[in-house]
């Protein structure tokens, strides 16, 4: 029992020293003493530098928690090289004590040849299921479930379900809900296990069964299950065939993942990284992930360069507008985000179609208006003491005004629009909306203050 | 029955009509005979405009459903107004129905004096329970968990704990795990209803139960609560007293409201937006979260004017280093993003303490230097055209290649050392690193496009 952080912090002296010297079965009959968590364990393994100390550590280990701790590897290059390093047969022995769920996922790491390799030397039938998970594009509701689940029949008894839970349950890790199906294995509804327990031994399961408030079919975006079952407040969530027929469940630890690696992706994207870059990925993989966006605002920028430059004249004239274009572009970038990040925000929380029906573009723009007239009077007052100071133009603090506040109401307009727009056509709204928002805001901005410098300062 | 929002949109077409006409009481008839859901019924709710329509619609529903709805509707001012406006018994008669943390939630919600006669409405044991809840910060340990458990003595047989399930169950919702504990109430481990039902019912207790990887004080944050559940994939994590002793539960239902709160925060704040802000608040709250940040931008984004305005020499000799700005400030700040994003997100991840340290900002750096080179060079390219054929000075392109650079290289050292600084002295590396960074970026990124120029293009 651990209460955070701080017992696995003294846990930590003790393994740090053989993990750094390599010494792999002393470790593995520590951490076995020390009873960790499989969690724990593949912090342990990923901390292992090199694949050979890794496999061996997990040949030192009872297949059982070798097996889970794989599982909670982050998924990607590394548990795949892991997995190509140790012996056809090991491997297929730790697949064995997985969920298929997992295993699927263990598998779908690995190169077409690797893990051919491996589903051969799998029980034929075990091999088959997992092939038919593999199907499944791994973000979808069907990359997510898992087939091991326990049903029963509506017409029996709750003495006869519970027996038949004792039955079924022995293959079957973590399950909460009951799922009640008829004689085509059609889906009628579920009984959460503790309910079908209080219940009379002699009542049926068809009094008992409750609407499930949601079915995925295998084709849901994991997206979409994250927000289906954290909506319900689901421990499970059946999947469904064409004809109701089921075929698995997702619980609720996968969505919890799911959700987080969707967040993940949002707040990336938004900073304009694409979403294959993991967050602790090698610098290649940055660079390669990060130069594309990059070139895309070197363009965007450079369309904002040249309108400066049509402008040649007036700053040439009256220089001390450059100074003025960092104020105008860092507060247009900055209302446009901020507008940006709480629109895309709304869309990913969005309730659905009985949400009520407000106004985000209507509301930016009202926020756009009063903080863009708060933001410039203060800045023409203090253009003002400068135009004082330095004997510039006594016009000045208009100019910074109007183009302040006119970039900041259009900087809050775009942020709201453009993402709402994009959401419309089925384009996520994070990824490409700071592009558009940033050129847009640079692009007016700077026309805005030239163009007015050029009408009264020249 | 619904696969996801297909049929709630049917269904939105037959509510709508009574929805905008307000005829509450065939509303409720209407979501009675569709068996909708309470987070349905939730919405519908937060869709009627004024508070009387809501209560009138509250009013016509059974308790039980009433009361689910209202714990659904998303926490705020517009739902205490829904609270306020109900009698005090019928408040009281709604309360009764719910587990007492979402009733502690509810009560949160409200003015004092509403809240204290609420409490009075209440049974008095009741009133105790929820009083002693309401003392627990909200963003804690303590203001999740609910006190209803099931727990049972490590002594009994399987058969003795089944019934004494039974017998605690029927006043707890969603068990999935049984609690063991000893005479002093002292919390010894946890056993999955599904493995108690498996086992012989002659089989101890002590012999079934499993370690808990984690227990959590009431003090502990809400943040760190979810990192755990999630890490451990535990669906319901015991909250202890200082003794040991069994408090309440923590289930993996209020734990995914408080990973997706925390990142729309994490997400917000990024983008320079208060964690005050809701994303479907009205304008007024948005004004006054967004301003202060805004401000603190204007005060930077001047600092970064009064380069331009220190080299205002250089500017008026060569004004076309006014249409490189917007490039140097726009690749800068995106790099810096870029990096910033990665790491805030990396450090939200954290895995604890065995987690394999390796050096963000070291990436950073030799990111910086590849992207840096590669649009460095292509911008010094577009820079040599435009010299040519404008008669620019030649030495132009050398001046825009190490300025652009310069600036992407300080701008992922900064992108990653700030937010890694700031966590470490306990500071949000969300809140306000993203200020930071731009700042940087703007002023380094001047100083040197325009020093560069001042050097070689006078």
């Amino acid at each position: 029992m651990s209460n955070g952080t701080s017992e696995m912090e003294i846990i930590q002296e003790r393994l740090r020293p053989l993990l750094e010297a390599g010494r792999v079965e002393e470790l593995a009959a520590l951490l076995l003493e020390l009873e960790l968590h499989p969690s724990d364990v593949a912090d342990l393994l990923e901390a292992l530098d090199d694949t050979e100390s890794q496999a061996a550590l997990l040949r030192s280990l009872p297949a059982e928690l070798a097996s889970d701790a794989l599982a909670e590897m982050e998924e990607g290059d590394d548990r795949a090289d892991l997995l190509g390093a140790l012996e056809p047969h090991k491997t297929a022995e730790l697949l064995n004590e997985l969920p298929d769920d997992d295993a699927a996922d263990l598998i779908g790491d690995l190169e077409p040849l690797d893990a051919a390799r491996i589903l051969a030397a799998l029980p034929l039938e075990d091999a088959a299921d997992l092939r038919g998970l593999l199907q499944y594009d791994e973000e979808t509701a069907g990359g997510l479930m898992t087939t091991e689940l326990v049903a029963v029949r509506a017409e029996m008894t709750a003495g006869e379900a519970v027996d038949e839970v004792r039955r079924q349950g022995r293959e079957v890790e973590d399950f909460y809900v009951i799922f009640v199906v008829d004689e085509q294995r059609v889906l009628q509804g579920t009984v959460p296990l503790g309910e079908l327990i209080l219940a009379d031994t002699e009542s049926l399961v068809s009094d008992l069964v409750q609407e499930v408030p949601v079915t995925l079919t295998a084709d849901v975006d994991q997206e979409e299950v994250g927000r289906l079952l954290s909506r319900y407040n689901l421990v499970s969530v059946p999947v469904v065939g064409l004809r109701g027929e089921l075929l698995g469940r997702i619980t609720f630890d996968d969505v919890i993942d799911v959700i987080e690696a969707e967040q993940t992706e949002d707040i990336l994207r938004l900073a304009g990284v694409s979403d294959e870059e993991e967050v602790r990925g090698d610098w290649w993989e940055s660079v390669q992930s990060r130069l594309p966006w990059l070139f895309v605002n070197l363009l965007t920028a450079s369309a904002a360069a040249s309108v400066v430059f049509i402008f040649g004249n007036t700053v040439e004239e009256v220089w001390y507008l450059a100074a003025i274009m960092p104020i105008i572009a860092g507060m247009g970038g900055n209302s446009g985000t901020q507008a940006l990040a709480v629109t895309v925000r709304r869309i990913a929380l969005s309730d659905g179609p009985l949400e009520r029906k407000s106004d985000a573009v209507a509301k930016e723009l009202l926020v756009g208006l009063v903080n863009g007239i708060a933001l410039g009077l203060l800045a023409a007052a203090a253009a003002w003491g400068a135009a004082e100071w330095f004997s510039l133009d006594p016009q000045l603090p208009f100019v910074v005004l109007f183009a302040l506040w006119g970039n900041i109401v259009v900087a809050g307009f775009a942020g709201a629009f453009i993402p709402t727009v994009l959401h419309r056509f089925g384009v996520d709204p994070a990824v490409a909306s700071s592009v558009f928002v940033t050129t847009l805001t640079d692009l007016f901005g700077f026309s805005l203050l030239l163009g007015l410098g050029s009408v009264f300062l020249l």
